[in-house]
């Protein structure tokens, strides 16, 4: 880069930025949209129904056929159409608390640790698993363990999340396989039960579940995860001496296809119906706490749009759809079932932006997109950044989110709501994880930018880069 | 501005930035800085103990001079000096518990309200003032009702602060002026009492104090804030019929002029130890709660710099100057006793760094300098944006800090940590404003931001405009 083009880019940001008149009335506009948020906007209200009244929103679960039944009641009046569309989920019950301990320790003694099955994991029922316990820090060293190492152990996975990477979800990222992969591999090689460290950047007593994957052909063993705190007394221990860990969970897999929905609500487009922008987040959330930033604030922040639009009496050229979708956290029934239906029906969705990283002070939107998309979006970003910047909202390239990836063939614009990441690991997965956790002020400030960028889209479409 | 250079501006945020040889070497610098603050920084054990063992550290006041005794020892091994600096504060105390109700309603029922005296008000006593309370929404209304609207009755200031401004300090300041002027000016048209709409963009139970100043040759009356819901309550009220306030506080000012003390720390520069970089913060806090927003927050991330350039090995070229400055609530006796005994050692403080705005995710820097000192820093800030943004750190214009504000004649460059804002007035000067309010990692990343614009202004100074 030229550093010419640099102090360009610099002095601008450091001086105030004038408007072309046509921007002035978009500014305008997204501030009205702010205006009207900050002060009479519902989405904190609607979180609190959805975590505190209903709760815990597992797939299959009661808890979210009432969420289903009530963000439907919620949306009707704020859309031309509501429905719900189908789609397959599996429905996993936790069962009894889950009994993990450390034993056979010098003297006899034992350590109760605080533990959660992992998501879709099987139960070992009243009997338990018990077995001595090898510590590792990726899926590889047990690969190079081999057999001979593994097998007839429970495998311990307990390499931490990196805590200096500033975004909190890319080390989420860089420690998740132990999780999602680490049972399955642990059983190739014959293990018999696996624990995972939990993943937070937080060193404290609270476990965090999530979903785990096993292989085809593969025995399915119980899987758990541990506090921090645990994790880290659980490794002294074995480095100390040859320690074994009791497992007891009452989990099961209660149905692998049940009938689930999505909450889908419409508002169909003045002057291109066919173009669709959708803004979504999931329903469906782990059993053990209100699901409030993991996702109810996503689903609240996309509602909140429908209802801000209506009330400014905003009528888009485009169809705004309001997507909530069903089994992100252990299957991904509704967005696959989603995008096979659009696709199905010949649809084109311009953009999907979805909220899926918590209810915090909302920072950036991330983009992803064809390249083809994104030569055209250079130019429309460098008019809109400006008129998101007074709301601390920068533009960049990046992922969007689980629920909408499989539109990404529709060749429109995929984005992902970046709130500000620092808490969000503090209570992800966790009993923690409830309407207290969450900043009105955030979460409402996170459903404005949502509303802000999709006004924008609706107004200007996208760009071609023929165009 | 020139569309042409807007759309650099954004595409350039738009795609990643490469850096020069000696930038990528300061990129590196600033992040060993970001990761050995986040791995092995003090800053939140310091706070803990500020805030919880310590507790509120109102100038004067015990806590205050444990917290110099503390913050000075824990200092001791970080600088070449530390020594404390005389100031002359006032000593004011809240004594016993504060009441104030709502009296002569109709029926002859009461109500309570959750109230604070405001700080340096004088107190009632057991006695208490009970008089017809009048509501109003800025001083003007008073000045405007005149002796014949006020004399002898209470003056309850209710504007609140206006939620849809996205800096909440803004809002602050917009209302402010009822707190820190209102009961003075309702003393001048007569009032006996004031009552004052919490400062907070919160709808709670829970009052917010802070300082009120008298003037000359007006009488001081007893002034008090509510909480946002009771001035709800009491405006309700007010408007059905004509009801009375009563006020008790026990609260004095036990002495006006008492000496109290600045801690200092100072690492020497190597090259040019007469270009001073002051990085600081406010010791004392209200005493109504552990100070740990406002602004242990601030003395912490003052003196994490100092350790952080220690556990680096860091020479600074120029002198690194850590100041906990006394009684920024209610007097600024040590900002302006630091300043006096700076300009009278005629020394130049190239920049001076204040954190008082909190201990979250930290997501500016404003900067404050005479326009001959800003002419010379566009073309710095060129050069340092890129290596903050990775961060999620912007350089903009603004204010600094109230303690190092007096600095501005030595024409350096004063600068304002600026971290997240939505919750900072959810716990500022109330009960709630312990360590539990503070995230760790938000603390730690404000640290590494003043961290890293320190070892910028170390290696590079100011460039003057001649230059």
């Amino acid at each position: 880069m030229q550093k010419g083009m640099l102090a360009t880019l610099l002095l601008l940001l450091f001086v105030s930025v004038d408007l072309s008149a046509q921007q002035d009335e978009d500014a305008l506009f997204i501030k009205r949209i702010h205006d009207h948020t900050l002060q009479r906007g519902v989405c904190y209200q609607w979180l609190s129904h959805l975590s505190n009244k209903i709760g815990g929103r597992l797939a299959g679960s009661p808890e979210s056929e009432e969420a289903i039944k009530y963000t439907a009641e919620q949306l009707n009046s704020l859309a031309d159409t509501v429905y719900l569309q189908e789609c397959i989920v599996p429905y996993w019950v936790r069962g009894r608390r889950e009994v993990v301990k450390v034993t056979n320790m010098p003297g006899g003694a034992q350590m109760n640790m605080n533990a959660l099955a992992l998501g879709n994991s099987v139960g070992t029922g009243d009997i338990g698993v018990e077995a001595e316990v090898i510590e590792v820090k990726s899926l590889d060293e047990v690969r190079e363990l081999g057999r001979a190492g593994v097998a007839g152990k429970i495998v311990f996975y307990n390499r931490p999340m990196d805590p200096t990477l500033i975004n909190t979800f890319q080390a989420y990222g860089r420690a998740g396989d132990q999780r999602v992969n680490g049972p399955a591999v642990a059983a190739e090689y014959g293990a018999v039960g696996a624990v995972v460290r939990s993943l937070t950047t937080l060193t404290d007593n609270v476990p965090h579940t999530g979903v785990t994957r096993y292989k085809d052909g593969v025995p399915q063993i119980p899987a758990v995860a541990i506090s921090t705190e645990d994790a880290d007394k659980l490794s002294y221990f074995i480095k100390k001496d040859k320690v074994s860990v009791y497992i007891e969970t009452h989990c099961k897999m209660v149905a692998h296809e049940k009938l689930s929905h999505n909450v889908v609500a419409e508002i169909k487009g003045s002057e291109y119906p066919d173009e669709i922008i959708l803004v979504g987040g999931h329903m469906d959330s782990w059993d053990v706490a209100g699901g409030a930033h993991d996702d109810g604030a996503g689903c609240v922040h996309a509602m909140q749009v429908l209802q801000t639009m209506q009330a400014l009496g905003y009528q888009p050229k485009r169809t705004i759809r309001c997507v909530l979708f069903m089994n992100e956290e252990n299957g991904l029934g509704g967005g696959l079932a989603y995008a096979a239906a659009s696709n199905e029906n010949d649809e084109f969705h311009l953009a999907a932006i979805e909220s899926d990283a918590g209810g915090f002070s909302p920072r950036a939107f991330s983009f992803d997109a064809t390249d083809e998309v994104f030569a055209g979006l250079f130019r429309q970003v460098t008019e809109w950044e400006p008129l998101l910047a007074p709301y601390g909202i920068q533009l960049n390239k990046g992922g969007s989110g689980a629920d909408i990836n499989p539109l990404k063939s529709q060749n429109g614009l995929l984005a992902g709501l970046r709130p500000d990441s620092q808490r969000y690991f503090d209570f992800h997965h966790t009993k923690n994880d409830n309407i207290e956790a969450v900043n009105e002020r955030e979460l409402k400030l996170g459903a404005a930018a949502m509303s802000s960028l999709v006004y924008l889209l609706d107004q200007y479409g996208l760009q071609r880069d023929s165009e």
